[in-house]
């Protein structure tokens, strides 16, 4: 190793939340291991915190604390700039000018990385410098890493995961007590797994974020989110959980990116029925899972708890030692962020989602009269979607109640599928529009 | 990143069997993406093999083929030298030899690792030269680079998994097929899962040097494979399978490494009883699974085949490109080998196997004789082993033919466990030596 160049490592810290005080709790608690493996100290020059008037914990030292991202932007003894705000402003136009001002960042920020990624890591390697990013997906699970580095020898094929741990949450307390999607959400915000504003939870947006940045690495292609199809949990009813344990399935929200025969790529957010069997089906709670397919190495599973203070506090300074690593040796931007530098990236043709070919469970509301169920077997039959497995949930009081009919499909085309739901959401005899979603047998 | 000094990075090869032949292939076949990922193309300078009458297979050149390691040693064109022989000699003093002539090493053999590896990196980092070992461990699978650097800021607590493929497809056939030992092992030598010898992987040899490996890393202490109390598979008899079944279990060969409360190691490779419920339990076959436990962290799973040529040459090409990239930057030993330097390295306790204490499978062939049982109650009692199940497995046909008695106890001392079963096999009334194996909740 070259001679350390710089006494310390000094880090300047955008966002004083939970993970960001959790990273000050590490870089405290650990300091004599971390500067026994980095061999010098992590200093923690400044600490930018939005709201004066919040309580801080003890690993805050107030001489620190600043409320203006200048005091670490303008600071030239900072050579790392730690970003754990959040969202897209202002932290955005904070990290483009750390980049700018030519210092290295680490940031565990998905969303920021998913919608102006490819600009930042564009403006990081002209600087020279490094952006680093480990906790924005899967929190302590170290997949980026493994993405990058690990497998830089293989041929991604495909990798598939439950990266988001809030829907995941939901989805197992629906399972566990049958609960309605409302129910199991309220139970998530009050064990402080779901924010208030719960929407890029369950709507899919967080785990296309993740998505975005894993099938980036994966494939060396520049993916956007907007390439993504993306559905969320919140129509997943108590009915289709208990529907889908009768056909010894469970009910998951999937992230899957994946090379198609041709060469384009498939990439899409939404829960799938996986079978009970599998590891996929076991991952409870706020835990993430991803399998990494190679084509050498076979398929991969890393798991773990995927967010949390403390999980994603030690990826954010792990990636701090990574990069003060670069600095101590003189070796910025030794790997490229995305696996390849800029120039080398792809663009991928991506599969529109109504091309998917696959199995289906179908639920049905449907009025207990005479031929309402043959009506729906026509009309699947006349857009080619056979039927493979049926079951109807016992017989209605009255001919004016509903009840649900259950189909799981043989594989299918996906335009196929909802062009039928279109036509049979106009028959008579159907109390609400059906349900689709798809059984991924892993 | 700096300029290039280089124009490739170029490797002799020592060692052409399967997974030199993996290595070969993986930069044939894959030459170009990993041009794009190191900047450079990896040139193989000479392939070095013991036998010149082997068949071998399109992609070993006939003009690079050697039988003298001397052509790679003194070949001061050769940057990195890739050791892929096996076995402690010659491969030790060759890839000695290779670090005291200033080259990097990449090496996939964990025999000499675990034997002679704090020497060789010692001299390694003497020397200022990389020696690389992702393919020691877990063939694909990158515990090494996890717990180096995905795992630099947090404190390891513990980590157990099955690490010995050879062995897992053994047991997972013997409870598949409810097959003995001897039939499994021959099976696993037929379907090319085992050596001719398999020694190393059915005793626990393979296993311990694996975990010599990992405990050195995840502690940051100077490991040797002595200090690892070692039980291998051999004695695990199909009735013990079919027993644990009963009962809820599943037996696997566990390497275990973790921080006890007063500081101590407790290191042990081992056929353990693991509940079925859990996921160890369902990695079966030629798999490998780790789980890591981090203070900040909380349980990480890494799974994945860990061995056969292409997910173990993946791993070594990898280590390559990685070695390659402090090669081209000038910042060898950017990553302490050992997660510390060796003047960082801790010497740590480690506690005497008869101190465990634990639940047990005990299992006894006695003579259907009144009393009998009693006896062995009466010592097991006297030893302050307490019994928590037990099931004895039918009647004899007469008072000459032994019966299987199982027995679930609840945590004991080993030593004690011991010396009940010591002083039980003088009672009257016992056909073979009792069989003892612990119990590992997970």
């Amino acid at each position: 190793m070259s001679a350390p160049v710089a006494r310390a490592i000094r880090i300047g810290l955008l966002g004083c939340g939970v993970v960001g005080q959790g990273i000050l709790r590490t870089i405290a608690t650990r300091q004599e291991a971390l500067t026994r493996r980095l061999g010098v100290p992590i200093e923690v020059r400044k600490i930018v915190a939005r709201d004066p008037d919040k309580e801080r914990g003890e690993f805050v030292p107030p001489g620190l604390l600043s409320f203006d991202p200048d005091s670490v932007l303008l600071d030239d003894d900072i050579d790392v700039v730690v970003e754990v705000m959040g969202g897209l402003e202002p932290a955005g136009s904070l990290v483009l000018a750390a980049i700018e001002r030519g210092k290295s960042v680490v940031t565990a920020n998905k969303f920021l990385l998913a919608e102006r990624g490819h600009e930042l890591f564009e403006r990081a390697e002209a600087r020279g410098v490094d952006l680093a990013f480990e906790a924005a997906v899967c929190g302590g699970v170290p997949v980026i890493r493994v993405l990058r580095e690990a497998l830089v020898s293989d041929n991604v094929l495909g990798l598939r995961g439950i990266v988001n741990g809030t829907s995941n949450y939901i989805l197992s307390r629906m399972k566990e007590e049958k609960l309605d999607f409302a129910v199991a959400l309220r139970a998530a915000q009050d064990a402080g797994y779901a924010e208030a504003d719960p929407t890029l939870d369950v709507d899919g947006g967080d785990a296309t974020h993740k998505l975005t940045i894993l099938a980036t690495l994966a494939f060396g292609a520049k993916i956007l989110p907007a390439q993504i199809h993306k559905e969320g949990i919140e129509n997943v009813a108590a009915i289709d959980m208990q529907m889908a344990a009768r056909f010894g399935y469970v009910i998951k929200l999937l992230a899957i990116a994946r090379v198609l025969p041709g060469g384009a790529l498939d990439l899409r957010v939404h829960p799938a029925l996986v079978p009970e069997s599998t590891v996929l089906a076991s991952i409870n709670g706020a835990l993430n899972a991803v399998y990494i397919e190679g084509e050498s190495l076979g398929p991969c599973l890393l798991s773990g708890y995927g967010a949390g203070a403390m999980p994603t506090a030690m990826s954010v300074v792990s990636d701090i030692v990574d990069v003060g690593r670069n600095l101590l040796t003189g070796s910025r931007g030794r790997v490229p962020h995305r696996a390849l530098r800029s120039e080398s990236l792809s663009v991928r043709e991506v599969r529109d989602a109504g091309d998917h070919t696959g199995p289906y469970y179908l639920r049905f509301s449907v009025l207990d009269r005479p031929g309402v169920l043959a009506r729906i077997a026509g009309v699947l039959g006349a857009f080619d979607v056979s039927i493979e497995q049926m079951v109807q949930e016992g017989r209605a009081a009255s001919t004016s109640d509903p009840v649900h009919v259950v189909m799981l499909t043989h594989a299918c085309k996906e335009a196929n599928v909802r062009g039928a739901l279109r036509e049979i959401h106009m028959l008579s005899g159907i109390a609400q529009p059906a349900r689709a979603i798809r059984i991924e047998e892993g």
